[in-house]
């Protein structure tokens, strides 16, 4: 079932990871049963503590990522360990199968970097589905028919911040014309849901075109606190953030962002 | 309930199309209950035959683009007619809330362009919930949640394409980087789904970054029979359609999709 137990996560940036152990390893770990918090691998020493920084190109949890982007199903295991009422009393339990709903970066309960996949639980009649794809290829890709990749959502709110901007990214300034319209999509500073938590208001929300969009939920471009755009990867200015004279923005939620991703740079 | 009865389509571009009428009068409707293929408004003579072209750019034409683009519900109205088993025996007659799946034109029945709208009844449950949202808000904007606007899919075959390109988008050349992999979108070139059909192959399929899917599936963009992207507002060529050399591409499927869109440049 689980290629690499000691690994805790098996796969790889390719082929996505098709399943998972929680088994207590990370302290920073979290298991609400239908909800997880999951952490990367990497960065622990022999005491089980962590003693160094995660790296998110780590095999595993690149293949996290991209079970993330593609949405993919994955596999949970748990083992028996103290300080979760989901974790089996002796051995491994199969969880059922989870998606990827988002990932981000913090320093841990140890002081260093971890990343964190959020987890959760596909329902009932969909798990039935997924788990019948899972079954019938054993191999590290349980994909046979379509599958959600990423939805995008519309609000008052964001159809407020889209008719400020005219459809304008922010970001890179494309007004995306198709036939009859134009498209553009609304992004939250700091993301909606746990563990995030972020508010549907304007001071949350950007307009931006997809691949922008897409770049600032995944980390590859945050904000300052003047509200230029930084190129996580390299530490470049890309540019000004575009600002409508009504469209207030919250530093809070900017900042929270930038938590999020900014602690995945090289420390120097 | 409806503004514009006899417009057939209340809304505009801004605010979308928030109610529609069916009533037989365009010779090119097909109204099968839960699914409709609805004509846009205007070039229709007074003996209620299409006599010119539509224009996609008229008001309530992009109205249900917009509605589209942002995925928001639209009522629909019937009014009594012949030919078709939903519509009331007498009167007009509520049918329930749908979303707008996909538009494109075509020559008609005619012999002159229409621009047809899919429209899906949304489901029960759903339905209920996007019902209380629409009466809360009696004005023209649905809109007090979140509601879905975009839904990209992958699959199997989608995930070959990807590994082909290694997630460089065939249009412009962007390999979309966030943190611990990389991001593309698999389009298909004949759309999936009633009335286009098209096939989850790879010859139906292109690698793509999500500016450049949204420009695809929208008829900004299209692509000639040896494969140059050519600008469907402007004519011109925007460059080679980049190509792995395993990758066949099904000339079929380009012609519909260019048949889909094309149709929609002014005639000279």
């Amino acid at each position: 079932m689980h290629t690499e137990l000691r690994a805790g996560i098996s796969g790889n940036a390719k082929e996505g990871a098709d399943s998972i152990v929680v088994s207590g390893g990370y302290v920073d770990d979290e298991d609400y049963g239908d909800l997880i918090i999951y952490t990367g691998h990497g960065g622990r020493g022999d005491s089980g503590r962590q003693v160094a920084d995660q790296d998110i190109n780590a095999r595993g949890n690149a293949g996290l990522v991209r079970t993330y982007l593609e949405g993919w199903p994955v596999r949970v295991i748990r083992g028996a360990h103290k300080g979760s009422p989901h974790a089996p009393a002796t051995g491994y339990q199969y969880g059922g199968l989870y998606r990827v709903d988002s990932y981000g970066s913090k320093v841990g309960a140890d002081g260093f970097l971890i990343w964190q996949f959020k987890l959760v639980r596909i329902p009932d009649e969909e798990h039935r589905k997924a788990e019948d794809q899972a079954k019938e290829t054993p191999g590290p890709a349980p994909v046979t028919t379509s599958l959600v990749q990423r939805v995008v959502r519309s609000s008052a709110v964001v159809q407020q911040i889209k008719d400020w901007y005219g459809h304008q990214c922010q970001v890179c300034g494309l007004i995306l014309q198709v036939q009859g319209g134009y498209y553009s999509e609304g992004a939250h500073i700091q993301a909606l849901g746990r563990p995030y938590n972020g508010p549907d208001v304007v001071e949350n929300v950007l307009c931006l075109c997809p691949n922008d969009h897409v770049r600032f939920d995944n980390g590859a471009i945050y904000l300052s606190d003047d509200l230029k755009v930084v190129n996580a990867f390299t530490g470049a200015v890309e540019g000004q953030l575009r600002k409508h004279p009504r469209h207030r923005i919250g530093l809070t939620y900017v900042a929270q962002h930038r938590a999020r991703w900014t602690t995945g740079r090289p420390r120097t």
